[in-house]
């Protein structure tokens, strides 16, 4: 299979290394042509522009938002006009229901294929191939593809057949992991205020009732308050609570705690949080609280 | 050593059996007293009255809240009446940090020991000494009476010399638990209406990132809507937030997920969830939503 | 001068009625046309398209939100194309900052000029000429146009040269209003339930701190829970509170009122709110409360 | 009538001199005596004592707060001791609804009178005698004191028979004050990062739809960000919010705007707000948007 990879971030660097490792045949393109070296010192082909993606069976993105894809897909010289027909566009960025929507209409109209396939885990994930999928689209195309999926992820899980269902559980997931977030911000601010040691209290949570990494490493970030440089940076938190409230309100369900935290990354943006990680929200009930400076 | 036993709920009456499964020399005492029989048949002895630990060395208490560990301690016949001079009252009950501060200092100022040590973990927890504490008191006590601790729980957490920390520290799980009960609720109210199975949806989540019995098991309550019979009463849920934020109050923290938790539980008060488990709080988005008939 | 007007809802009605009332000539313009027949028989001209205001010298549009001018203003046979050089749009509708920003774009580059205009006051007051008007753009402009504003308003507010500024206004307006329907609602439902008649304690309220028509006339729609038929329908309400939010997040400005508000309309509309008053946000608090029946 | 007077603070000075302007015999206690002697100069008699309003017919409080009350009421040598029966304690002190209930107990069953009076207005209003009273107790004996109630206030509306539920109304004012402080604080936080003038801003509301002092007062302390010295300070406002959400949750009624005040005068209170007035509460949007140094 030929297989392309648009989009070398963090995430999508370790995504196209596990392909290659994989034995995939891969095409690789970014913006910034210098992310494409390590890629091909590993075997990769570096494409010129995505009309190189014109014999891909199988094209990856992976963005950081909305306009990134809308601006790889749409227009001249761009994926969908590049695409041959029966090509498949695998997209694993944290998008809009909206527009996951929109590329399953335009991707059929082109005759082409497109499964949104959304990733859960941080960079070291990606780079050990250890990302969780939850993939929404023609299952016949997924079970076809499925070795691809396996490259990058330890599990796969299918969702549903229309392809922005898997973006709406995206969300929703990192909806969950704000909430935690936020809620060991607070609890810490107030334990740590009554006089007990942040770091053995969250000793204390993770070797009993929250004994599993997520809790492990936000909760760490924030009793370290080490909020740079960004694993995951704050204003892509602010994005992704943005769209999961932008699907909500669509779909007419209120959100209490997704509001707050809608809040507290505005608040986190209008006071130089666009350098930090998006655990800096779990910092600012410590700074309310006179526990820390204010930033 | 003659170990006294005072409240026989569902929690308690799992920690005294532990008790006695362990050896103990057991003395129970329970306001409605037929909740007494079971464990005298396993080889408990049944107080008549609070008189009766006069002799104790230890009394573990494990009542449902602040009023009725004050009846059990303050007034004639009462328990800071009748302990003998360096005996220990162990609280277990989930207190208000204010409480426990004053029951240190009245058992302190009758030459009586006092340990707080709340525990986490539902009744089936508590049956098979399954629980964890978070302990608070002088050091070397906490030392000798391990052998107790242990017999009730997996793992005894040390939280400070000041006993009221523990109970913070407990108040301040509840929070986090409860956390976990609404942004569960408002995730599984938001794919659900957007198509997705509720329980897949779950699936899905506690395979990957929030594997843990925490949220698999609040987490089906919710998915499968059974709040009924109650596991831990809305009604003590909504008293723990008060606690919570009533402590946070008076430490001067702010948190704004225990704001919206204490409105949930007032909203589910005031249209009958007295009777239902507090993870009904979950099920207050899908209602928002039109999913779910009005409570 | 040749004056025109698109929009002929409750609100553009009135304002249309008044600029004939003191001797403008009219010429009206509605999708529904046969809201156009009253003015017609006052003395208006009627417009088969928006061709029709080729000549005119000025155009209000009054509209109900961001599509419904944005489909006036751009394409074939619309105003942008229609109006000559030098004419004047003049916007009343409470749309956007974004749009407003973009209509001020493109009516300069197309030698034309525009202002925004937006209002406050319900129906009957624009039928009664004393509506209170936020406007922006050129202060020559304005002042050149002031006999128009004064036709329509009681008074004029020069906010900025911006004319996007006036609809940041006029949301923020907003936003303090549906504040005022908010806690009235949450007041009425706390002093009801502890057994104090509600229009009694309405009317001790509006004859002391809060003797205002706003208090008084959402007060009296909130104490006699009339939500329907709709003065300012529910979904009107939701979507300025998306626009002011959607501004504060654009200038990094967190609002915790808004937010609560946000969720409120969405309950509503999930539950059948959009045939109702946006006062109805108001019953919300009773409804939570037990006191009225869930809609 | 003999009248006495406890609690000469800046509002209780204002109506006691009120009372000795409208020809009443007078004696005032207060806790620190210096402030006695501006009414002693106008003609009052100073007590020594509480003992001295052993002859009173109608003895006024005016006192910061439950404790406050508490500690004037109960004890030796104190109100219920000293007052001979048939004599009236009318309480203006903002309290909480369930100690309001407690002193009419108390009272009936020491055969004396009890008028719950609160009021609504600040020192100037209180000096001037244009108060707003809402009252509650028996009717024939409010209507006896009438003239004692007209001298300090300029309206008196009669709440009901249980004089608890005068509290429960002024609590709910004091709310729906603190939310146009709030809301007044998120817009123009909103407008002055959108470049418009705050000063400008104020004018328009309070010129149009908001024409009252409550709007304009407070409107101008938050848009001149002069919040010392308090006219009525924060912890002060604090309490009232506690006491209100208190009420509301005895009542199950819950309040989101209220937990939102809460949490904003805790972080107030966190951060030094102690010394400013509660309006200090309308800072904390433009601090969240950068427009504020950190308090």
């Amino acid at each position: 299979m030929k297989v392309g990879f648009v989009g070398l971030g963090q995430m999508g660097s370790g995504m196209a290394a596990r392909l290659l490792a994989t034995g995939q045949e891969l095409t690789v393109f970014n913006r910034s042509p210098e992310r494409m070296q390590p890629l091909v010192a590993q075997g990769a082909q570096a494409a010129r522009s995505l009309a190189d993606f014109a014999d891909s069976d199988v094209v990856f993105t992976m963005l950081a938002e909305d306009q990134a894809v809308e601006s790889v897909v749409w227009g001249e010289g761009r994926l969908l006009q590049c695409l041959r027909p029966g090509a498949v566009h695998i997209s694993s960025s944290t998008i809009s229901v909206a527009l996951s929507a929109q590329l399953a209409e335009a991707h059929a109209a082109a005759g082409q294929e497109y499964i949104s396939a959304p990733v859960f885990g941080r960079p070291d994930a990606a780079a050990a191939g250890k990302l969780f999928l939850a993939v929404a689209g023609r299952k016949e195309l997924i079970d076809r593809l499925q070795i691809l999926l396996d490259a990058v992820g330890q599990r796969t899980f299918i969702v549903a057949a229309e392809p922005e269902k898997a973006n709406l559980v995206k969300l929703s997931g990192n909806f969950l992991i704000a909430s935690v977030i936020e809620s060991l911000g607070e609890a810490m601010a107030l334990v740590e205020k009554g006089g007990i040691n942040r770091h053995a209290y969250l000793e204390l949570l993770t070797s009993s009732l929250f004994n599993i990494p997520l809790y492990k490493n936000y909760g760490a970030l924030i009793a370290d308050r080490k909020f740079t440089p960004p694993g995951f940076a704050a204003p892509l938190g602010q994005k992704d609570i943005r769209l999961v409230l932008a699907a909500a309100e669509a779909l007419e369900v209120s959100l209490p705690f997704a509001s707050i935290l809608r809040d507290r990354f505005i608040r986190l943006a209008a006071r130089g949080g666009e350098i930090r990680d998006w655990s800096a929200v779990g910092g600012l009930a410590a700074e309310d609280a006179g526990l820390l400076p204010k930033s």
